[in-house]
């Protein structure tokens, strides 16, 4: 199985970055313990802060992976184009946020994600990774 | 580790009612495989129309559990009660949902639970609840 | 045919409560009539003020009866999981309301039930249960 | 007991148009049998497209009939005017609806007409003006 | 190909009013270079203020042209009806505008036609009409 | 100097139609009186209970008349087609209104008229039509 | 008969500012000939920028005046208690403006006063005062 | 004099919940305090989750009570039914809240019951009941 | 223990205006009332109608008194500045309503001041101001 | 004449993607047909998912093109920018859409482009292309 | 150049009030600082509660001051007339904050005084004043 | 100290695009300016019409610049990625705007960055930018 986790806006900044939210660990370093702990599963990891970039992304996605774990980040509040994306591919994308985006500001308690995700998983920090593949898993 | 699921209203139709958004097996049916997947944790369930029921379950758990798996149904979208309830406890509440509630009618949009919970997973269908057990036992 | 008439809080005070808007005769009373008035008919009538009580109500009635009158009162208003309740059952529910539910505050305009209901009947004051049950034998 | 059935704009397309929302007979048609199943009772029947016209029907109305049943279709959603006519008279007005008006576009939710009609019947087809001369006749 | 011009209110004052908005050319002169234009397509007028009249002859159009240019001025906005007669005719129906109503005040931004309708074509003047007859002769 | 007034929907009800916010006068007893009181000025009167008359009426007076008197009616809050009139036209148009819209219900309080109109006079009863007449008067 | 014209903030700046809105004239000269023209009415005026002197002055004003003309300026669209004010007294009180605040920003369409006000007159210049003045005459 | 206070959702966790919000002593605890602080008031107390069971409290108080002390806590801001039952029932029924619930999130801003209470007494902590006893004893 | 009653606009007007909403004592009545019945308590009375007079007494109150009981009346709905005076204080302020603001227009609803109020006090009347008085003597 | 085509976010998935929406043709296949039909028109296509791409070429075309054909696809709604980029630029900007966006989601009703561009054609599936390149040719 | 600087209401508590928010400078500290600091300019300082003091103050600083610095606190969020007075002198007015309002409530975040201000500075503390007196400088 | 000016998307444009609003100078043109008057100051500048470019210059700025002048232009009122990268980094942002966008469409009344920005700088064309630079000069 091929999954292809795609990460918006800032996450860059994961572990640099108003830590109090986030955490300390940088996405890279979680990643590899990821890639350690789903052995038999093909893992890839893609950033960008250009939100023509993800559409690209999950465009190409469509040819080459099985699944899509998607933290749009910003992305996911304001980007009907993202959404677009989402619903214009037919594998299944998997949408995650690292902390608990409905104990946050109003404007971020809408998602332009979700009505085309397969799922969706909010606000258990880094673990939200592990569950979204954890469900690709299960589906075999 | 001991963890409580409690389902809110309507969710004893399971199975039963409009099984092309919720499946047609039963929770009872369903919770039997969940006892026999997680051997190693004790899993209990309650199920109740009654709001008021619900919030006094949630009361009593915090003695006698780790942890609970909250399916709050329709008294997710209109009960401060609830929301309540899950803020005056100690131990952690995972919010799941079986249909993608985003992908409904705009009143299913909206949590009076998500702001407390320790995290959210929605639209797996009855998979949700093996992903919130899933990150109990991460946690461990 | 058998017809159960659901009625929700606050209308076991019918007769003794705000006569300007309901009228002075109790349910009981004109549930009697009802009986009269409509001999081949099996009628039966339940009150709660509990709305996970209604909603179980409406499940077992889906086993035992050919239709249901619901006055949901006030959580006509309020309660999505009345509204679910509705429309997990499979027999026919006729909402029927004894004020003019439009003439009063703007709060009791918008019903969570119509939408699953077989037909709407508003303001015709006891007589609304009258029409809802000739309804339901005009259909036989 | 005279009674005046009023119906409002594109009604005379009945039958014609959109069965799956409003069924295949005319009105007219329809007419016929409810004359045929009121034989005692004086109906008379109206039908125009423009609101201006029914405004002016109505306050004739109030000298001839001993009550109206108004389907006033799309303007019971948009018509201030129809409202203060059936405001503006005397005799008693039951405002009708062939198709579970709550169940389709938000806009058709709200209805100008309802504040000052005698009662409101909505859903159950053509017999929705069943119900209505029923009603009437129970008064008598 | 029988296509009929329909216009709403107010569009019988074309080249006397507001000729910074609207140009001031009658729509009379303008439907003579239409019909010159366009010779091998029987083109037809139609004008009223009054909005049950635009909806009877959308009616009538259905039985006897193959398409209909509707401008429906100040009644796109405020017409439950005129939409309604829109989707109660099989023809289609291409509707148009003269300005661009988008620039212009907030209540003009929402159409009650809009959602029926074959296709839209705003702002381009009275150039809006030939674009529309150009679509129809397309689809041939 | 010459003036039309025009009246709206339902205003020929005007002394048959809830005295206790009109009066209890007709309009055309009142009309008689402000011909005897301004000798010197063409009054003419028009009422229509049709929206598209009452706007080809407003076309018609911009020929032959220097000043309207307008009492929209209804049609003062939902007609957009009544307001586009008022502005197709030269000459000014005074929008009257004989009980306080102000302090009746929130959809009364929203004219698409006053923008265009020369002004406003509101609430006067039917002095608000002589006030209107001894404005155009002082204007000469 | 006595009268009192109480206008709001920024009116002493008439004459002085926006003249495009509010003409080049100052209030002060216009009330010179408003005496003359009333000759035999007892004007009085007063004019202040803070909204508790214009609320004192309104209690003041029942005791020795029959009627008030007020112009409450920026405050008719921001003040409870002015409108309270209004309320509070037994004599009659006009609302007038000088310019068409319905042509202007929307939150000046929305008034406190007029609720409570014997009448409105808005947009007529200057001359709304004359209005006000003359329908106190006409009421004697 | 006989007054029953009534405590609605979760105030059962009172002293054990948010001792920020609410402070740590249990209502049991501060009843005993009140008794014994009002010797010649006869004081009793009833606490529920369930919606429906305050509901049926206030009908039954109305038969052997002076009056009622309600916190709805929850209930106060989505339940119609409660305020329903405050607006059923002839003895007078003050609404408490503990704390400063107009400082707290929005939805908490709003009451169903503030319309029908005889006052409202908010964030005096449990101080508030006593102001609400005290009331009753004044107006003996 | 000192405290300072401050009253808002119009409360002047207490006795002479809307009996029927605030009863016919004058305050000044009231507060000769209260001082007798709260013996040992040094009360201060405070009147304005303007908002600013009202901000400068609450600083001034800050350096004087140990607590401030305030009606704001209307300048409750409005003012920002007042609500910003009360937190710019030390002192505790209880905000209070003679009649039950939620049972009135909308617009009285919202209240600037109660988020920084040390508790509110709403509907009882005069009373309101004794049941403040008590609370204040309660933490002594 | 020059003109350029510039598409949008998704629009390169145009013929893979939701062809029950878009239909099965690709955008280049289909501007090869529009090259042959519109023999003595320059052509040119742009496509990007990258937002400040398209503001860029927006800026570019300015330079070299005599118009621009633009299909904004998702960014017409949410992009500001793109509504600067047309406004900043001198060359007409035709907006068209394939899918009739009024008949989908309401987020789809409003564009940020309408209002700076030359005119709007919507809905005509990839035709509206056609239409708005035939409007260039009118004008020349 | 001759300069005024005009705070609102609850600026005369700065350096007493929550210090947190506004430091524990009083303003006039700071403007001795500002005369020292641009000693070629002529500062002046006026402060008032009262809303139509600072409205008179505005058009007084007309006729003797170059510019004004204006802060007008919680009048900014709430006072059309004081963004009147604004817009009715000709001479600069330049909008500043000390706080950054728009990291505060929702309702300090809209202005009445912005939309006619030469510029507006937010969040530099009292170096908001500095940077305004900057700008009269840098224009003369 | 080294100070990054960051322009967002369009302002490549300034100079040649709606003089009327922001001028005819082009930003590169004053850039010269602002280096040649702040000469001890270590000045750069940026500009990108990409959003995600602007998110990750402000990643970079944090490693080697001493604070950002910050203008998103169109991104300011859209942007939430924007935003959230202010708030990623530690060194001071300050929010410029050239024109007043509280003097213009509602959408631009609101900027995503505001509440993470050291300070707001609006209206003052481009000595925006000149104020900015002198407040970081200011807290040195």
């Amino acid at each position: 199985m091929k999954i292809l986790i795609i990460n918006g806006p800032n996450l860059n900044m994961l572990g640099k970055r108003e830590p109090e939210i986030y955490g300390s660990e940088t996405f890279e370093d979680y990643f590899t313990q990821l890639q350690f702990k789903f052995k038999d599963t093909e893992l890839s990891y893609y950033q960008s802060n250009i939100e023509g970039e993800l559409i690209s992304k999950l465009h190409e996605a469509n040819e080459s992976f099985n699944g899509v774990v998607l933290n749009g980040a910003a992305y996911t509040h304001t980007s009907v184009g993202l959404g677009d994306a989402v619903a214009s591919i037919s594998i299944p994308v998997i949408e995650v946020h690292i902390s608990n985006t409905f104990a946050r500001e109003e404007f971020r308690h809408h998602s332009y994600l979700s009505k085309y995700a397969k799922g969706i998983i909010v606000g258990f920090g880094l673990k939200s990774y592990d569950l979204a593949i954890e469900n690709f898993l299960m589906e075999q």
